[in-house]
Parts: structure tokens; C-alpha cells; sequence
């Protein structure tokens, strides 16, 4: 039955294409305001396609954009599948090769990809659960586990909603194990399973100096620059051996176990190539550690945006009122969001001069997670990966940030297991995002290999 | 003779006053490609205006904007009136309280004002001069002394084409002495004639790290992040004490003699006074200077404008492929402006680090000047402003640039009158730019009486 299902797969992959292109279309930025219809446009799409999976599927309200919600069973499910349909913003849109809301099937170096904001992140990749479902349904007449989906439309921003929302809808949602498809391969040849991921802490600082812009000649020297004062009090977060400065930043950061680093150094991982690939070429960051230890298993500190002052043609000659920025870390092991935002609050208005003030604004504050790996479902995901890619899976940590993997332990009491497909270089949140097309059948394929019913 | 005059100044001050909002109402933004159309309508708008005053006035070609040049007689002139119908962009626009290009007059707590840009700086200064010359030419049928006047449209993109303008037509614009309003009273009462002004270096420098924007779960920590290094290269420019920390910066800067400390002491300055009509309460800038030293005598450093990374509404975490910032200098005494520009540009690049580099644009260089106060237009203006004014004028300083000075005493061997009427309170370069209704009488009035024949 398995290889009727997997031929299927490939012989129906350019309708599963469309599918997805026709998802992409849909511009769901979830922090832009304006773009709250197309988020509910995504929430429908999502509902009409699970519909003919046989899935009883709704879009549910939130406190923000729209929950989907699908049972494809009417007993307690063993699996639910967690993804979500919003993507990140566009700018700066003059990069980009096409139109980001338009897909393309291109020809790279590597083989077809295709282009759009949310090909890879996470329209591309939950598609590939989707259409797993489906080509079970196709070939067998039913989906096999007992599968709920919950596709969410505000992961981009934070997740702001989803505690909320699984609160008030704890009893459909309740599962022995998650699900998550937002997550890469180990290498291009190497399929991964993610166990641990970093938190996130994300804030706006907004330094004011006078009540209004300046003249620089008039004012310049005797009048504090809130531009200048962001950027030092910024510039104190980080010593010269590029570690975090913010009082204790590091409580709850364990070393990198001698097992653990064994395992990852087995893995080969070639730093020099990884950066290469982006046009760097030595390993920034703390002193002393190395690439996989940094990107898994260590939290970072990094300036996201700033603005202040003039920034149009030409030269202005103006002291600002007020300068911005956008600062987040990624926590690990045991930190602390709430008190590292407190802590580095704190550090930013010691380091101002007088007649400067900040004033705060949190966007994300969520903790690192590490999950348990006892469910059935691990060893069938191995097994599955394992023959799908002809290399054995690695168990990795993760850089980024999927704070609904913490929620649902806290709130459903339940691990996730994260399963991806994505590549380093498919620019997820930059311009040309992309998906191979290679990664999205093999996708598909993988997950009809997890869910295959066990006889 | 000059008591007509004055009574026709005040009689006709209507007249005057829309003479000026018509002015206004072009906005000759010289900095922004878009408004360079409006910068010819200025420059013709002004031609015309001269014609009616019996002036040989034309719109004539230089390298960027068009440069007004109109003699008010065949002979050789004595004095040059050199002022600039550009202005400085408006954003952000959200702050003003009423159209920038459409003129209101307001009553204000200390007096009605007009609104605009370019109100003050330096429209309304320019018409200061030219009203008078029209009240001369009203009163007695002619205008008295011997005068060419030297209208540009680039002052407030630091004159970029001015020099090569001057060598050009040297011919034509011979005089004895420059006559420029351009600067403030010393305070609403006391009159100011400046004999010396500070140089401008503008820069802008742009930090690239990765070819692209990067993920900063995948790349934070380990990826350069272009605006962290640029925040910290841009804070290694000063020290804790507020000095400027570039290599050789100090060169030519000669500490304040004691007599000018004692004159400049004896003006009562209130620098609390001063920062608090800004929301502000002490003077930044260099530990251990006074505030009137700071401004009229010493350099600064400052950043005038920073942008990098996603700065929309809610939050991405991206970390930016560039980073840029607009950065000024103002100098004094001997500095150097090619040396400083040069030194600036090592330090950044000496403090950046490995996998970022900077690119520069120069967007200015003059150096500081100091004017000989021996023509006799000098004493005349002293006696003239001390009658309009009821106060003896003081010799000040200027925090500003005005590089055309530089540019007169280089090219044409002239130093020039600097006297104007504008406030500390006329938010120049600011939104809601003004200027005090009473300024543009009486300043007027003083050029009225500081060209009058001298039976």
C-alpha cells in the first residue's frame, strides 16, 4: 500500500503545486495590519481544501487572525499537526526577482525551485503534511491516524493568540504527541529531527531626546542625540568577546554536554561552506564556541531594526527627536523571558544619558523548549526518514524560535515532534524566498511514510 | 530720507508679507530630485521679483540647481548680497501642524508668526533684504549703494556647485564686502552680527555584512550583523568625557582666548533657559565647556540619520544585508575638512568587524571662517541695528555653516556681513518652521537703514 501511496505522490505532484501556489498567492502578513483580510482569505482557503480531505474543518476566532481547526476523526486523535499560513513581510521589495505573491516554478543550480514569500515558511511546508493526508485518502479512502490540524495565522509575530486559544479549545485539541512541519533538513542529502528549540524575546526601544527635531548647527554638542544615545546604549550589550553583557543574561544556560558535542561534531558540519553560501566568511558571534554549538544551543542578541533622523536623499543637517530600534534574543536551556526583558530594560535606560528617555514595547517573550522523544511516532519517523532520504536522521537543535512548541506542553501537556524540509539557503524572511521542489515532494513523501498505518 | 523709509516699510508690510508667502509656497526642496523643477520656479519667481526693482536680474546655469544673480547698477559693486531660496525637506511631515508649503499667519504667545518652510531659513531672510531695497526704490526712486545680488539654490545641500559657480563668473560678482542674512538675533531683543562660523563635513557610510538579509534563528549569532557593527563603530567616535576620539580631530582647534571668554561671559547667556524651550535640561556635549563655547567655538560630531533592518509596524526578525547612517561634522578654527573626513573613514572601517565593510558618500567639506570686520559697512551696521533694536548688536559666533563664506573669501577675496534675525525658537529645519512676524519688520527696517546713503 505504502508504494501505491508514493507513486501517487509523484505522479499527482503538479496538482499538489498548484495547491501550494495557489495558498502563496494569498499575501497573509500577519504584522501588517493591513493584510488581516488576506489572513482570513488563508484561514478560508485552508478550511474549503481540508474539506475535501474529509477533515470537519473550521477557521475559529482568536484575540488575532483566525485559527483553522480540523478533526479528521471523531475520537481522540493520536496526532495533531500544528502549522501555520501566515508569512513574513516583503521589504525590501525592490530585491526580489519576482513578484512575492506570485509564484514560479524556477530552474537553479541545484534543480526547480519555487519562488514566493511562505514557499518554504510554512505554506510550502505544511502543504507537504496536507498532501500526504490526501494521497492516503486517494489511494486507501481514508486518512490513516487519528489526526487534528491546527494551522495558525499569527507564528510571524510571535503567536501572540495561541495560548489563549488553546486555553479556551483545550478539549478539541487534545492529542498524544504534536506534530510540526517549520523546520530544515540537516544538510541538502541529511533528513533532521529537531529536539530542542531556542526562546524568543523581541522588543521596541524608543529613545526621545527633545520635543522636537533639531537643527544640528544650532544645537549640535549641547543637545543629547537620542540616535547617538541608542546606539551606545545598544553597543553596551555586547562585550568585545561578543558575550551578552545583561545581568544575569546567562542563568540557566548549561555548557554543551561532552555527548552532546560528540554527536554534532560527528555531524561533519562545515562552517566555512555554511557562511560561504551567504557571502561571509568566518563564524561571528561568542568567542570560543563553535558554529553548531552557537546556532543550536547558546542564546544570541541582535539588533533587528533601527531608525532615527533623516534617512531620505541627500544629507540633512538634523538632530532627532527620537530614534528607534528593534532588539531580540533567542533564549536556550532554563533563561527566563520575562526577567532577561526586565534586565535588559534596565540596561538601556542606565546607559542614556540625561534628557534622554526609552520607552518599551514586547513583542514575543517565550522560553526555550526541549522535547521528551518517548512517543511511537519518533521511531516511526526515523524508520520513515531514513528510507525516504537513504541517510539516517539526525536528532539536532534548532536556532529559531517555534514558541508554539512551548504553549502546547504547557497548556496541552504535549512534546512535539519537528519534522522539516527546509534548506539553508531558501531565504526564509529575506527576498526570494524559495522552496525545492525536490524538498517538497520528498516532504510529502516522508510524512505518507511517518502516517502509514502499521501493518 | 530714512524716516520715510521706515514709515513705507511699515505702512506696506502686508504687501511684503505676501510677497513672501508667494515665495513660500514654492517648495524648493534642493535636496530631493523631485523638487528640482520647483527650484527653478523659485529662482525665476525671484528674477522677476528683481526685475520690478530696477535690478538686471537673471536665472543663470550651474552644475545643479540655478543660481540668481541681479545687479542693481553698471558700476562695480560694494556690496554682494548673497542669500538661498532652497530649503530644507519636510518630513516628517505627521508633526506640522499645517501645510509647510502653504503659509499661515499665527498669533503666538510671543506675537503673530508666519508658518512655513523656508519661512525663516532663508526665505523670510532674504526678503528681509530685498523689501528694503523695494522701500528705498519706492521712497527715494532708487536704490542706494552699489549692489549685485548672489541668490542660490543648493545652501542647504551644502552648495555643491557654488565654487565652481564663483570661479566661473568671477567677473560679475566683484564687491567690497558680502552681505548675507542667514543667522539669528542673539536673543528676541538684542541684535548679532557673527564673525565667525563653523564648517560642515557630512558623510554617510553604509556597513554590508551577508549578500542577504538573513534569518536571525537560522544566522543570529553566528552572521555579522551589519547594523550592531555599525551602532558600535559609530559609538567609538566620542569618549565617556564627550570628546571626539577620531585621530588628529583637534588639530587647528585653538582653545578660547580669555578676552573673547570674558565678552561672551558678559552676554548673561541663560543655557538652562535655552534647552528648556526644547525639553531639555543641561547641556550635553563636551565635559568642562560652557554652552556658548560649545556652540560659537568648538567641533561636534553628531549622526544625523541611521536606518537598517525591518522598521514597520509589529516586529521580523531579520538580520539586514546593510546598515547606513548619515553623520556630520562641524568645525572650527584650523581643522582640516579632507584630513577629518579621511580619519572618520579609517575609524569606522579600523572598528568594524571581520566579514563587514563600509562605503562613503561625501555629501560636504568647508572649513570653519572668520571674518575681517574692518569695512565700513560694519560700523554702519552696528549703528544701524542698535537704533532699529533699542540694544547694542553683539559680535557672536554661529553653531551653523554657511560655506559660501568660505567659498567668497576663497574665490572672490570678500568676507561677508552676517546679520539676521531669526530666533532660537523658529524651528529651522524642523516642522513648523516660522518666522516672527516683528523679525521680518524689523529686520526690514534694519537693512533699510544699514544701506542708507550716508548724508
Amino acid at each position: 500500500m505504502i508504494n501505491d501511496v508514493l507513486n501517487h505522490i509523484d505522479d499527482h505532484l503538479p496538482d499538489s503545486l498548484e495547491r501550494l501556489k495557489a495558498l502563496i498567492r494569498i499575501p497573509s502578513i500577519s504584522t501588517v495590519p493591513d493584510h488581516a483580510p488576506d489572513c482570513v482569505r488563508a484561514a478560508d482557503w485552508l478550511v474549503d481544501d481540508l474539506d475535501t480531505l474529509g477533515f470537519t474543518a473550521a477557521r475559529m476566532e482568536s484575540d488575532g487572525h483566525p485559527v483553522v481547526v480540523a478533526h479528521g476523526s471523531d475520537e481522540p486523535a493520536e496526532l495533531l499537526f500544528y502549522g501555520h499560513y501566515d508569512v513574513q513581510p516583503i521589504d525590501p521589495i525592490d530585491l526580489w526577482d519576482s513578484d512575492p505573491f506570485d509564484p514560479q516554478l524556477v530552474e537553479q543550480p541545484h534543480g526547480m525551485v519555487i519562488t514566493g514569500r511562505g514557499a518554504c515558511d510554512d505554506k510550502g511546508q505544511l502543504m507537504t503534511f496536507i498532501e500526504a493526508c490526501r494521497a492516503w485518502r486517494e489511494v486507501s479512502g481514508t486518512v490513516p491516524r487519528r489526526i487534528t490540524m491546527l494551522l495558525e495565522g499569527e507564528e510571524e509575530c510571535g503567536s501572540p493568540s495561541l495560548t489563549r486559544f488553546l486555553e479556551r479549545h483545550r478539549d478539541r485539541l487534545g492529542a498524544e504527541l504534536a506534530v510540526i512541519c517549520d523546520t530544515g533538513l540537516f544538510d541538502s542529502r541529511v533528513p533532521s529531527i529537531v529536539t530542542t528549540l531556542r526562546g524568543l524575546v523581541a522588543e521596541e526601544v524608543t529613545v526621545r531626546g527633545a520635543d522636537m527635531d533639531l537643527h544640528s548647527g544650532m544645537f549640535g554638542g549641547i543637545a543629547a542625540n537620542p540616535l547617538r544615545a541608542l546606539a551606545a546604549a545598544l553597543t553596551t550589550l555586547h562585550d568585545d568577546t561578543g558575550r551578552i553583557t545583561i545581568d544575569g543574561f546567562y542563568d540557566g544556560v548549561a555548557d554543551l554536554s561532552p555527548e552532546r558535542r560528540a554527536q554534532w561534531a560527528s555531524l561533519g558540519f562545515d562552517a566555512g561552506a555554511f557562511l560561504r553560501r551567504i557571502g561571509l566568511s568566518r563564524p561571528a558571534g561568542e568567542r570560543g564556541r563553535d558554529a553548531l554549538e552557537m546556532t543550536w544551543s547558546r542564546p544570541t542578541c541582535e539588533i533587528n531594526g533601527m531608525i532615527g533622523g533623516y534617512n531620505g536623499e541627500g544629507f540633512k543637517t538634523v538632530l532627532p527627536a527620537s530614534a528607534s530600534a528593534k532588539v531580540s534574543f533567542r533564549l536556550v536551556g532554563e533563561q527566563d523571558p520575562s526577567r532577561i526583558r526586565e534586565a535588559f530594560r534596565s540596561q538601556i535606560r542606565a546607559n542614556l544619558p540625561p534628557d534622554c528617555k526609552a520607552d518599551f514595547t514586547s513583542y514575543a517573550a517565550s522560553a526555550a523548549s526541549r522535547m521528551a522523544t518517548s512517543h511511537p511516532t519518533f521511531g516511526r519517523a526515523r524508520t520513515a526518514l531514513g528510507a525516504e532520504w537513504d541517510h539516517q536522521a539526525v536528532e539536532t537543535g534548532c536556532g529559531g524560535s517555534i514558541p508554539v512548541t512551548g504553549f502546547l506542553q504547557t497548556v496541552l501537556g504535549i512534546d512535539s515532534l519537528l519534522v522539516g524540509f527546509a534548506k539553508d539557503d531558501d531565504r526564509m524572511h529575506s527576498p526570494n524566498e524559495k522552496y525545492d521542489l525536490e524538498c517538497y515532494r520528498r516532504g510529502i513523501r516522508s510524512w505518507a511514510r511517518i502516517i502509514a498505518p502499521d501493518n
